[in-house]
C-alpha cells in the first residue's frame, strides 16, 4: 500500500456504478478538488469507472477514464488505488468485488447497506486480515455522518441505544399522508411519480432497508456485528391515515423508527411504526429527511437530521470516507479490533415491554367495548385511554373504529391480547397495533 | 513520540484542571476502562494531575497518581504522553501550560473556547511546527462532536454556513422566560442557584462563550482562522419577557444564534437573539440543550443537537479526542495543512441584510405610528407587520409598546432608522431590535 502512504501523490480512484450517486461522486471531486487536496493533504483522482453501459448519458466525461465492463477487473488495475463501490445489493457483483477487493489489499468504500448488514462479519474479517480499510459512512442516512459519530465521536461513552429515522421513503409517505389526510396507496404512488420510491417500494415500505441501517448502527454502537434475520421489521403498508389522525388527536405522530438497545439481558432491535409525541425532537423531522439519535451514559442524549438520501448528500459522505483514506485515518469496521466474538442475536420480541395504539373495526353496537376491556383484563393489559369517534352523520357503516391507548405492558401480553381480540366476533377486521414510544 | 507509535503500551495523560469536568474525565476512564481499551487498541491511563487545591474532595482518588502544584511541570514529566488541559481562560496558566506542551512535541487535548478563539492561528502554527496534535471537540457544544462532523464528516463539502445554538445558559434563561412569562433578572437569578449559571454570567449572558465557539467553527467551516475581534457580539439581557410574548404572537421563538457565513465578497459572523419561526427545528431545542446547524453544497442542511456543558457530555468529548489520539488518527487544528495565510476578518455588521423585529415603548396618543412609519419610510424599509397590544384595564400607564416587523433590508438602513427613531420625542424608551432568521 505504497501508493496510501505517500501523501504528495493523487489517491488514485476505481468506481463501480454510476448510477446518481456515482455520478454524483465524480462531480463532487471535480468541483470541489481545491478544499479535498487541501484537506487531505493531496488529490482524488478517479482514473477507472464499471457500469453496465458505456454510452449512457450522465451528465460527466468518461473519456479520460479506464473503462472496465467488468466491476471485478477494477481490482486488477495496478493505479487503482481504492475500490468504490456504488452498484448495490447484498449478493453479485457488488458482493463479488468488494470481496476480491480486500483480498488484494485495497480499501473499500461503498454505501451498500444491504452488503454490510448481511455479510459484515464476513467482511470485516477480510478487512482485518489484509488491512483493507472498509470504510461505508453512506450506507447509513446519506449526508448524516452517523458512522463516524458513533464509530469516532461517541468512542468513549458506553452507547445503550441508538436508532431513529432511518428511512427518508417512508418518511415522506407518513409526512404526506398526515398532511394530507391521502391514504397509503395514493400517496405512495405519487412519490413514485416523484421519484422518492422505487418502482418496487417493498425495501423501503416493509421496513427493510431501515433494518440493514439499524443493523450496522447497532454493530457500531455495541462494537460486535448483529444478526440480521434476528431483527423484528414491520413496514408502514397498514398504517391508515385514520391513524395519523387519531394520533394527532392523541397528541402523537406516527414515524417509522428503527430501534436498538443493549439490555442487560440481550440485544433489543426492531424495525416498526411508533407513535412519539408531538412536541419530541423526533417527531418534527418530517419528508424525506432522516434522524439518528443515539442514548449514552456519559454524553446523554444526542440527535442529527438531515438529508438520508440523493446524489449530493451520498456523495459527500462517500467522498468523506475517500478523505479519511487519504488522511491515512481509518478505523476497523466496527469501531474496536476484530475479534472472532459471534454475532449478537437480537432478543424475541415477545422479551420486550411497551405501551401500545391499538385500531380496531368493530360493530356498532352496545357490548363491544365490554367484550374487548374484559380481552384486555384477562391478559393483563391495563388501558390508559379509549376512544370511539362519532360516525360521521351520513355514513351508514355497521362497523366503526375502536382506538384503545394501553399502559406499559409485556409484548407478549400484548399479542396474547390482540390474538383473542382478533378472535371476537364483534371485531370485523384484523386490528392495527402501533408501538408507542415515551421517551 | 515513540509512546504516541507504540500500540499495546497504555497512553499516559497529565490531566490539569480537577474541577467537575476534569473528575469526569477521570471517572470515565475508569469507569469505561473496557471499551476504550477495545476501541483505542490501547488503554488510557491517568498518571499525573494539577490542580490548585490537593486536599479537596472531587469523589476521585489521586492517591496513585503524580501531583504537579504547577501545571506546567506535567509537560517535563517523561512519562506523561498527553496533556490534558481543563483549566480554562484564554491566558495565564493554561496557556502556558498548552503552549509550552506543543514546543514539547507533547499532544494536547483541551475544553478551552477561549484559549482556541483568541491564540488559534498562534496554536496551530505551533502544532504544525512540532507535529503535536491539538484537539479540542469538548470546547465546542460539550457532548456534541461538531468538531469531528465538520473537520472529517464533511471534509469533502463545501461549507456555507454553520452556528446555531452555542450557548446553554442563555438557551435556558430565554426557555424559561418563554415558559413562564418571568423576567431575565428573575430566572437568571434562579439559574444562578440551580449553577445553570454562573455568579459573573456576563460571559454566557453577554453572547462571548458562543462567539469563541462561533470563531471556531467557522475557522474548521472555511479551513482558516477567523479574528476574533470582527465578530459581532450581542446577548440577551435586553429581552423582555414581554418580546418572547410577541414573538409567539407572531408565530416565532426568540433564540441565541452565533451564525458564521462565506460569502462572495466576505465572511459574515455573528452572535445575535434572533426570532426564528416557532415550526423551525432549531425552535425545538429548548432548555440547557445546544444545536449545531451546518449548510453545505452537496450535504445539505444538517443539525445536530445534545447537550453541550456538563461533566459528563464534556468528559466523553475529551476522551473520544483522547481515543484519537491513541488510535494515531489526529487531524490538523483547521482541518487543512498548516499555510501562514491570515485569519479571515468578518464584515462589518453594517454590510448585512435581514428582516427585524422592533419592540418600542412609545406615548399612548395619535400620531406616534404616522412619525415611526415616515422614519422607516425615509430610511427605505419596508414594514410587513405591525402591532400594538390593547394596554390592559387597569393599566393607566401613558406609554405603551409598539412592535414593528420589517422586510428584508439592509443592516445599514435599519441601523439607521433605529437612530432616527430613538430621537423621535414620542419614543420614551431605547428600542429592542432582534433580527429574523427565516431559514
Amino acid at each position: 500500500m505504497s501508493a496510501l502512504s505517500s501523501s504528495s501523490s493523487p489517491l488514485r480512484l476505481g468506481i463501480a456504478g454510476l448510477g446518481t450517486v456515482g455520478a454524483g461522486v465524480i462531480k463532487l471531486i471535480e468541483a470541489n478538488a481545491d478544499l479535498i487536496s487541501a484537506r487531505a493533504g493531496r488529490a482524488l483522482k478517479v482514473v477507472a469507472v464499471s457500469a453496465r453501459n458505456r454510452k449512457q448519458d450522465r451528465g460527466i466525461c468518461l473519456d479520460t477514464l479506464r473503462w472496465y465492463d467488468n466491476a471485478a477487473d477494477l481490482v486488477n488495475d495496478a493505479e487503482v488505488d481504492v475500490i468504490v463501490e456504488l452498484i448495490g445489493g447484498a449478493e453479485g457483483t457488488a458482493r463479488t468485488l468488494v470481496e476480491a477487493a480486500l483480498k488484494a489489499g485495497k480499501p473499500v468504500v461503498t454505501a451498500n447497506k444491504a452488503l454490510l448488514a448481511l455479510h459484515g462479519p464476513a467482511l470485516a474479517k477480510l478487512s482485518a486480515d489484509n488491512a483493507a480499510p472498509l470504510l461505508f459512512e453512506a450506507a447509513v442516512a446519506g449526508g448524516i455522518p452517523a458512522i463516524k459519530t458513533v464509530r469516532e465521536g461517541l468512542a468513549a461513552d458506553r452507547l445503550e441505544r441508538i436508532g431513529g429515522i432511518l428511512n427518508g421513503t417512508c418518511n415522506y409517505i407518513l409526512t404526506v399522508m398526515r398532511e394530507t389526510g391521502q391514504d397509503f396507496a395514493t400517496v405512495l404512488a405519487d412519490a413514485q411519480k416523484l421519484g422518492y420510491a422505487e418502482a418496487d417500494p417493498s425495501t423501503d415500505v416493509d421496513g427493510w432497508d431501515a433494518a440493514h441501517k439499524l443493523a450496522i448502527l447497532a454493530g457500531l454502537a455495541f462494537g460486535q456485528p448483529v444478526v440480521f434475520d434476528s431483527l423484528h421489521v414491520e413496514g408502514i403498508r397498514q398504517i391508515g391515515s385514520a391513524d395519523l389522525d387519531f394520533a394527532r388527536k392523541l397528541g402523537y405522530r406516527i414515524k417509522l423508527l428503527g430501534l436498538a438497545s443493549l439490555r442487560e439481558d440481550g440485544l433489543e432491535a426492531r424495525v416498526t411504526p411508533c407513535l412519539v409525541r408531538e412536541d419530541a425532537p423526533i417527531a418534527q423531522v418530517d419528508g424525506v429527511f432522516n434522524a439518528v439519535v443515539t442514548e449514552s451514559a456519559f454524553a446523554g442524549r444526542l440527535m442529527i437530521e438531515g438529508r438520508g438520501a440523493g446524489a449530493g448528500p451520498t456523495a459527500s459522505a462517500v467522498t468523506a470516507d475517500l478523505i479519511d483514506i487519504a488522511r491515512g485515518k481509518t478505523v476497523s469496521v466496527w469501531g474496536v479490533e476484530h475479534s472472532d466474538k459471534p454475532a449478537l442475536q437480537a432478543l424475541p420480541l415477545s422479551a420486550g415491554k411497551g405501551a401500545f395504539y391499538l385500531r380496531l373495526l368493530v360493530e356498532d353496537r352496545p357490548g363491544v367495548i365490554a367484550d374487548v376491556s374484559a380481552v384486555l383484563r384477562d391478559c393483563g393489559v391495563s388501558l390508559r385511554s379509549m376512544l370511539q369517534p362519532t360516525p360521521a352523520r351520513n355514513e351508514t357503516t355497521p362497523h366503526v373504529p375502536l382506538i384503545l391507548v394501553t399502559h406499559q405492558t409485556s409484548e407478549a401480553a400484548m399479542q396474547d391480547a390482540v390474538t383473542r381480540i382478533k378472535a371476537l366476533s364483534v371485531v370485523t377486521a384484523s386490528p392495527v397495533v402501533i408501538r408507542i414510544e415515551t421517551d
